[in-house]
């Protein structure tokens, strides 16, 4: 059986949880210490140089590593990727967009905020990464004032890529509540079959909705 | 015809010049003043909201951003993507570990280094930065100990991603000299057919060797 190698809160592990819930695909989870530097050590770089969870083993010894990237692997061929050359394109614009632009700001804010602590001397980088996260909010907002999902008129790899962390950006002390396009899109994200949230316990998995 | 609006010495842009060249794809070139914030501005984000270069213009009022997007687009049905499932998912990975754990360290080390100048009070953090990017080099040294390309026995858009920013990592004070596995990976990137190099001027574009 596929095993992800994960830490629960991260919404990085949590898209491929949510994908391979919406696909009906089981996996086994092995939760890692991340506090203890459990991804830093070199049993775990063995299976992923990198040293990052999400980590797929996808076979005994064959691994597979960043989110977007394992995402992209279970979707192919299915409703999840559109199948026009330009709005692929453009749901992979989104997925960089969400590693380069989003990710580091967001996801980082809400780690020291809500699970680490703020590093020492990091206070005035924390403000700078607030800014960030907000910068990539209002791009995403003015998308969501266009058009219902990031690739066009469906849901995507790019929703679940940029769903994971935005929803739970108040965890890192962003206010959502300016943005009503991104809120409004959460709605149609939970609406689609086989939603699970970034809480629900691994070991609850059981065959999807649709 | 296509329009790459572009900083000529942006890594990221190089990307994009390198493979369209490979495969013979004519495009014309809008050079932005960076220094100036010309891509901050709002007639820039009009075109891409994201506010970074490259941003392609695929016909009058369709653009398309995100490097590493756009060689996706176009290297689509090409020998650039492997057909191999594992192996393109592979290709992902490394696209996406070098817009997460390598370009803001090494591209941005260099970019302050040779361009524009270490923002005051940022020393302490372009020395993380440095340790980061070192990071990330030992990474690719270890997987080219292994594979002669990134996604596996052949050239791919993975390869062009992590060449663009690594081979002028001497540019942001990198040492190359004690990763000989990456040099010897440059020699086989070099000896690609149609390869260009990042200071050949957009000007210059001919019909390429293949």
């Amino acid at each position: 059986m596929l095993k992800l190698y994960q830490f629960h809160p991260s919404g990085n592990c949590y898209k491929v949880r949510l994908l391979l819930h919406q696909l009906g695909i089981p996996f086994e989870v092995v939760e890692l210490d991340l506090k203890a530097g459990a991804a830093r050590g070199a049993d775990f770089k063995a299976k992923n140089p990198i040293g990052r969870v999400p980590t797929l083993e996808l076979s005994p010894g064959t691994f597979l590593a960043e989110s977007n990237a394992i995402l992209w692997y279970f979707a192919e061929g299915t409703p999840f990727i559109p199948t026009d050359k330009l709005e692929r394109a453009r749901m992979l614009q989104w997925m960089f967009f969400e590693q380069y632009s989003h990710e580091p700001y967001i996801a980082v804010a809400r780690a020291w905020i809500s699970f680490f602590g703020v590093p020492a001397g990091k206070e005035r980088e924390l403000e700078e990464r607030t800014q960030k996260g907000y910068a990539a909010l209002d791009v995403m907002e003015g998308e969501l004032k266009q058009r219902p999902f990031f690739a066009g008129e469906r849901y995507s790899l790019a929703d679940i890529a940029l769903y994971a962390y935005t929803h739970v950006a108040d965890e890192g002390r962003f206010e959502l509540s300016r943005y009503p396009a991104i809120r409004a899109w959460f709605t149609r994200v939970q609406a689609q079959p086989g939603h699970l949230t970034i809480t629900a316990p691994s070991g609850t998995w059981r065959e999807p909705s649709r």
